[in-house]
């Protein structure tokens, strides 16, 4: 089954201790895209601005990702530019322009209502919330959303929240929507919103998830370099779904397959800058490092 | 097969946000003896003062642990007094009060030099090579160390590194020893000093074992409270050697189960203060959890 994706588009400037890049294209959607399509057919909802032109939409269009519900805006499209140190786990923004993503007012195509699996990327939850609603037949709808709403928005965002079945977030933020700092407890409050899953995506330590009774945790796979984490979070989050959507069933079995192919394509994507890394995957690499990953957890008892 | 263990035999005192304890028995040879006493006869080799009575031998004499290595030196037992507050991983010590420790020079009686599974608690690098040089028949060495001999007594570390068989550290001492953040950078930077295996303790994140081509992790038990820390490394430790002396084998196979053995002991450790929690467990408590532990962490593909 296809999957579906509203978030941003943007091009990102970037800059980590082994290199930087120029104004190359980002965006949580696109990220996203890249990494279902590997899965599924990809539907995305996003705007852009009039310097995105035949270039950007090439790398779409070489895979089977519909941009019938791109718009194109009048004006630039968005920017984002930050640099990574230390620890490699969080960047520090160095300027943000939203420019045209400024009034995205999300616009669903009539061939999009019937989506099934549906993901939510960060943007505010009151319109994440609008196209929740447009959407009442979708099999599993996940979000993702941030420090900035938690705080800035609670309560658009409890509003969504209670209306999704899946949450993806990082450990920080899901710390700070439950308020406190153990994972387990944290999980069982923000459980209570609305999911009846959730993601905790952990940097370096991997990903867990919280599924009615069960508990699954896949670790980080332990590369020797990270080239540029933009987009590890969305690419976990397209990997996630696209392999979802392409099983078609969710269940605890399914899921947690999912949650480790999430984590394999995030383990690609920081391998080099920006999409590079991902645009060129084989099947049999990311099959392979599904293997890596199950000989790095199953044990014998 | 029994396991020998060489390290402190304490007093601690404990504040947690969750509570204190006043002058309880501790130590990193006694949290060890205890959780491998679980899976194999112990040996411990420690010194104590004229403040260790009867009352604190009854807790290795109710259990397979024999204290003929306990030497009762003049003088008080060693005391260590540390708070935790925030995220819990470390403690910040109040009070150290080395006493009869400080003069520490293991005894081995004779029935202890054909001992094929040893651990080297933490204790000055150059009594650990003493030790070492004393049981050249043993199947299996492990050592345990801190920031503070790797900073300190570089040169005596590398000499016993170089001669023990398994290392077990936490991150943080990983990173100081092989000079990198990068776990897998530093795991095979420290393989090269001498251990052929490497465990990396990573608090609420768990532990991984790095062993000639494999890579295996361990996932943090999710607890909902952790009430105190202390001693849960050298619990890791004592169900980890435990362990793998009861099954006797040393191989990629047993190390894995090990490193669960190891982190179901640590998991319980914590439950309550001290050692009230390790002392009461039952058989069947420790496979449940070894098989939540498998329930976390398999998938099918």
């Amino acid at each position: 089954m296809p999957v579906l994706v509203v978030g941003s588009v943007a091009f990102d400037t970037v800059k980590t201790p082994l290199g930087e890049a120029n104004e190359i294209l980002g965006g949580a959607a696109t990220y996203f895209a890249v990494a279902a399509s590997y899965f599924v057919p990809v539907s995305v909802v996003a705007v852009v601005g009039e310097d995105f032109g035949a270039e950007q939409f090439k790398v779409f269009e070489g895979r089977t990702i519909d941009t019938t519900g791109i718009e194109r805006a009048g004006g630039r499209t968005f920017r984002w530019s930050g640099e990574y140190s230390g620890d490699m786990n969080e960047a520090r923004t160095l300027d943000t322009q939203l420019n045209v993503f400024e009034s995205f007012a999300p616009k669903l195509p009539p061939e999009y209502l019937e989506s099934d699996f549906v993901f939510l990327a960060n943007i505010h939850p009151a319109l994440q919330l609008q196209v929740r609603q447009q959407l009442p037949g979708a099999k599993l709808v996940g979000l993702d959303t941030m420090n900035y709403w938690i705080q800035r928005t609670p309560d658009d965002l409890r509003r969504v929240l209670s209306e999704v079945d899946l949450l993806i977030i990082n450990d920080k933020e899901a710390g700070m929507l439950a308020n406190t700092g153990n994972l387990r407890r944290a999980a069982s409050e923000i459980r209570k919103l609305g999911p009846h899953s959730l993601v905790v995506k952990r940097g370096e330590y991997g990903a867990s998830l919280f599924h009615y009774d069960s508990i699954f945790f896949v670790p980080g796979y332990p590369l020797e370099e990270v080239y540029d984490p933009t987009g590890a979070g969305d690419t976990f989050a397209g990997g996630f779904m696209g392999y979802l959507a392409g099983e078609g069933k969710v269940n605890d079995a399914s899921l947690r397959r999912a949650l480790v192919y999430g984590s394999v394509m995030a383990s690609f994507a920081v391998e080099k800058f920006g999409l590079e890394r991902l645009l060129e995957l084989s099947w049999d690499e990311i099959q392979a490092r599904v293997n890596e990953f199950k000989n790095m957890t199953h044990f014998n008892v």
